[in-house]
């Protein structure tokens, strides 16, 4: 994965949020200005004491590509509504509420350049304050006057737990196939973007067909992005990316780099299962060292592509505009990132 | 509090369960019934590894108090309804939520008898299996056709995290006023009791005024049964609660005893700080024996009935029926209670 540009602290994700007028989605710059306000907003207390844990709270959520995929998906299917910059920021509610729980399963203690709520205050508060943040997310989401946005959004966040949860029951280098691991991934990470893109298809006023196209364009990106994720802990910089790298590695979660490894060289998993003891560090090692020695790095990077591409060739009977090069833009974006 | 029967195992709440035809809730016995099958429906996965967690989720669930809250309330007021067995089913499985997310911020062993789910299985396991419950809990409150149920539930559950987090901010025996402590429970616990009774109300068509007494009868119940479990948590027996005691006092939680304690002789607060070091059995049996010196027994139970004498006045103006007397049956029950 090729390394771009150095990002200042706190800006990561320049390339998606609203703030950077030259980027790809300009378009829905404004729109993306009043998701931020609307997130600020939704992460207010009337109990003074909450308002510093509320507050960063809503700097810990990723790339805000979620948002950006209910506007884009929106606006190059049909008509941008005020609906939307709600529906954006009840996904990105949800998606942070998830960060913020997975920091505790992970006992990370940096994202995205800041500390983790477990790191700044403890596990009980995070657990608590993602409890609070779905609950939020889905008292805003009944605002909008149907319960269409409702269901199918408790719907993925059910599945993203249900994927979260076979990983677990997966962990330890089990013998996970490569399809398994696709299957958990499309649960954890590719169904809130699938319903990002169908809920701003569906509130745009798209017919069925454009709707399942831009689910499947959600799909197909989210596993892209999960894919290079995965590949990031392995291969990535921790002072691009933010957080504390390795912990796949260490955790033994079935990435994708170490299904393939395995797959390759049967014998490894012998290897790996004498290392159960050793330090973190020599175990981190020789995982890495058997990685680089093996088609791992190649074979996942030519995945990651491979699911990009099929959400870029997925969109591509929607006619020209801003917001379909947008889409299709982050597509690319997701397989080429250093963070 | 007085010691009525000796329950069996797994069975501690057989005066609100269906199950028990002779109890004061015998008049929607069939509808509790229907609220257990379709919460065994809901909680089964696809994924069959997931099966035998599920299973042991919906088995974790208290005293189905939430659920024959809903369904009294209609029929007290008005036409109970299919819709309201689905309301029942969806505030007990966020209940079941908050106690699978509770056992591990206590890191609480056995809940309802049973072993919790950090303890089968791993805190990691519990934080995802809450989150599913939600995520399927407000999935369902969306298949009621309007938009209503998902606003009132998503609203109650942000305050239950709400009173949760301002008592973790709260503990280690700072100067908390008994306000802010009943602040603190009317959203912890008592918020859910109040939306199950506004519910009911709400689907069987009762008026406005009779909605409103509903949800003062749900709140002022929700008091009186924190101010009973506190009160338990210190002087209740672990084999009748059916789970680890004294976690409140272990864990510095400012609960009502402690509070008055503190109140009635201000030179506790430096013993307290002085016992901080000590082993937790020390602590434990130092602050129980102030405890017993105290007037904090009496001064809890007193509270607690004056809130549970609160509940059962605000629908006193209600037309007689089994299901109000069924609603103030569960207020006496709540304070007469050894588990």
């Amino acid at each position: 994965m090729e390394t771009q540009t150095t990002l200042p602290t706190n800006q990561s994700a320049a390339e998606i949020r609203s703030d950077n007028a030259h980027s790809s989605v300009a378009c829905i710059a404004g729109e993306m200005q009043q998701v931020e306000q609307l997130l600020r907003d939704q992460m207010q207390s009337k109990y003074e004491d909450l308002s510093p844990l509320l507050a960063h709270g809503a700097l810990l959520g990723g790339k805000r590509l979620r948002p950006a995929l209910v506007l884009l998906a929106a606006k190059a299917s049909g008509e941008l509504k005020r609906d939307h910059v709600v529906l954006g920021t009840v996904v990105e509610m949800i998606h942070t509420a998830t960060l913020i729980h997975d920091d505790v399963l992970d006992a990370a203690d940096q994202r995205r350049h800041l500390p983790t709520v477990n790191a700044k205050w403890n596990d009980q508060t995070s657990i608590l304050l993602g409890d609070y943040l779905f609950a939020q997310a889905f008292t805003l989401s009944a605002t909008l006057g149907s319960t269409q946005a409702c269901q199918w959004i408790g719907d993925a966040a059910r599945r993203v737990c249900e994927g979260e949860l076979r990983q677990i029951f997966t962990s330890g280098f089990a013998n996970l196939s490569e399809q398994d691991y696709f299957d958990i991934i499309r649960g954890k990470t590719a169904e809130l973007c699938r319903v990002s893109c169908q809920l701003g298809g569906c509130y745009s006023g798209a017919d069925a067909a454009a709707q399942t196209a831009l689910a499947e364009f959600g799909e197909n990106l989210g596993i892209a992005f999960q894919i290079a994720d995965d590949y990031l802990d392995v291969w990535g910089s921790t002072d691009r990316v933010g957080k504390t790298l390795g912990t796949d590695l260490l955790q033994a979660k079935p990435t994708l780099p170490l299904i393939r490894l395995l797959q390759t060289d049967p014998a490894m998993q012998t290897q790996l299962d004498e290392l159960q003891d050793a330090s973190d560090d020599e175990r981190c090692q020789a995982i890495m060292s058997n990685l680089d020695r093996s088609d791992a790095k190649e074979y996942t990077l030519a995945r990651a592509k491979q699911f990009a591409a099929n959400a870029i060739a997925a969109i591509d009977f929607l006619p020209a505009s801003a917001a379909k090069k947008a889409l299709q833009e982050i597509a690319m974006f997701s397989v080429n990132r250093n963070f």
